[in-house]
């Protein structure tokens, strides 16, 4: 008889963006009058910029014509989009990553569940709380977290590091040394994120207790600030340490297009196996090539004229950004982020729960958040608002939010 | 210290493509005035058809227009999609599938790959020898088929299920019961398959003994006999033992595009937890849907002018099959398949090995083929000619061949 992998089985119940669904279901259903405003999901609401859309048609017609068709791609990327990648987002920063240390996928997302499988079940992973629920569930999948215990919202086997308006949003170095330390900054959901400095503080600590980083920096265009790093290869040490993670979906829109990358140097070695080969086996085996025109529109966002559109995209967005945070503040909320990142966390008022706030917001303003619990214990009386949405409901949310 | 997961380590050399592209290429360097006609990899050649085009255009301008633009898609399918393929699929067929058991990806390597990690370590797979790679490595990483045996090519914790020409191709019941039986008709790569009444048999089997049969159906499209399954769901009570793979690779072209899905019915069941919750669980927190263009591209397969187009192409492809099995023929060959799949398996002559023939081959007719060993042990002295180049390198191929 067939068995069945138990660790599915430990997770608690459905996902926190099912829960909130059905919540503003079941209110739209209640009062089908009110004009419900989504700053809940982290999805873009901007369609895809012109490059990129002539870049796909273009990529359309060569797939009609037998002699510009396209079957497999190569299973690791397209060497005219890892060339590209390597070029702009690594050699114009003065990070020594080759194009094959880049391994192109359908993104982020993917890349974030599937990189565990690598590891061995027995590593201790370390995680910032709140943080994105991926890292912690594909882990409990994989089996690595021990036993879920429902008061706590902690599982028995992770080591969770706090941030929090306390210590400023910077996760303290944990009391017991991990092997994996997932990072993500500029981060979702706090919107905060780190310096340089404070960044290279982690890769020593990685490099002297032999763990390895997993660094998502999917939210990296989004950076404004001087002092804050764009990859974590802008730190020295990085190339034995960390693995990076990026995506294309919230600089030039592709959540709906499905295209990412990461990162895997060739001197990040357990004994003599290095992680690259590994990868690049779990990707030839596991996993068959992003299409063809999709790698085409990535290649896209890397011309003159996509890099002017997308930071036409990111500006538009973060002007959101700027006017949730500021609005916010005038209506006295206590907010952080919103300044490196589309996310604005807000402190909840009258140190209500993030899922009181919810139903308050979604009753008296009509507005959709995400609840900072759902994010791990530490996010709870936290809650966040996106940037992704327009302009003009950015401005009508916060009009509604000032006159509660 | 971080560890790696060693199963990985256990996997012998490199991919079978890989040995055959290096060879090629050496054989090409040496010889740069030779034609090489490749008829080794399962990649299609013919440009995707017209309908598919059309709404691949017309699917783009949507994503250009914020008022049609799509973000993320729904993680297990658009519904316009996922009814699309139960009406035609399975309804048509009379297979009792509902859509929301249909979890659309990025295609069947994926799934074929990722399926096994709803299951138990502690699972005994079953496979038939030769069978494509990707069932046994990935159950290998996944830590499920003990050691390997390079003496005779096996793992030991595997259940091998020879299909050879002596038992014309059908696999018969292990000794051993296995938990998960994987099964690929038409079959990958002998070209062979499996009347309805011996999958029923399996059916039965599977039910009796409580195993789930991963069932790929990639080449169902070139299926030209009346008493052979389109899908398992035709079978009696498979709606309780089986997982169905498919794919658009073959049928439309879409090697390069990438679409797939798999059918998970809610009677799957072990005790009260149903598979189908399962792989919801883990596309929803590993995958992040397939591009939503592409969903429309997959759409306009089942449109009537999209049905007509892929018979064209299927026809076209399986008129390669012919040629090259009836040329082989004409040479005096002892060949298998072509029928109802898109391969052509024949026995090497002068009981040469399979790579002495590949040698063979490509040396004095400069045709590039598979050797079977690279399937599985029981594939020594065959070899896989593919049906999906063009017509006329299909009988360049066998002009040269017969002249040998």
């Amino acid at each position: 008889m067939f068995k069945i992998n138990t660790n599915y089985q430990k997770l608690p119940g459905s996902y926190l963006f099912s829960n909130i669904a059905k919540k503003v279901a079941a209110f739209q259903e209640a009062n089908p009058d009110k004009e419900i405003i989504r700053l809940g999901i982290g999805d873009v609401t901007q369609p895809l910029t012109k490059s990129v859309i002539a870049t796909l048609h273009s990529a359309v017609d060569e797939m009609a014509d037998g002699a510009t068709f396209r079957g497999y791609a190569p299973d690791l990327g397209y060497d005219f989009l890892r060339n590209a990648i390597c070029e702009n987002d690594y050699k114009k920063r003065g990070c020594d990553i080759a194009a094959d240390e880049i391994f192109v996928s359908d993104g982020a997302k993917s890349d974030s569940g599937n990189i565990q499988e690598i590891f061995s079940v027995d590593n201790k992973i370390a995680v910032c709380d709140p943080v994105y629920p991926v890292y912690v569930d594909s882990n409990v999948m994989g089996g690595r977290c021990g036993s879920y215990d429902p008061s706590s919202e902690k599982w028995s086997d992770i080591i969770y590091m706090p941030t929090t308006a306390e210590n400023g949003f910077v996760p303290e170095f944990p009391k017991e040394t991990p092997d994996i330390i997932y990072l993500c900054f500029p981060n979702n959901p706090t919107g905060t994120t780190i310096t340089k400095s404070q960044l290279q503080q982690w890769v020593d600590y990685a490099n002297k207790n032999g763990c390895v980083i997993i660094y998502d920096a999917a939210y990296e265009a989004y950076i404004s600030e001087e002092d804050v790093a764009h990859s974590i290869y802008e730190c020295e040490g990085a190339r034995t340490c960390a693995i990076e993670i990026r995506s294309f979906s919230k600089n030039a829109g592709f959540t709906g297009v499905r295209l990412g990358f990461t990162v895997v140097p060739k001197d990040l070695k357990c004994g003599d196996v290095t992680l690259h080969s590994m990868w690049a086996r779990r990707h030839g085996t596991k996993f068959n090539g992003a299409p063809y025109i999709i790698q085409r529109a990535g290649e896209a966002v890397y011309s003159e004229a996509g890099q002017k559109e997308i930071k036409e995209l990111v500006g538009y967005y973060m002007n959101n950004a700027k006017t949730i945070r500021s609005g916010l503040e005038e209506a006295g909320y206590e907010v952080y982020g919103g300044v490196n990142a589309p996310y604005i966390w807000l402190k909840t008022p009258n140190n209500m729960t993030s899922w009181e706030f919810f139903d308050y917001l979604l009753e008296n303003a009509n507005v959709v958040g995400t609840p900072g619990s759902g994010f791990g214990p530490s996010g709870e009386h936290y809650f966040r608002l996106t940037a992704f949405g327009t302009l003009e409901n950015s401005k009508k949310a916060l009009e509604r939010i000032k006159k509660l």
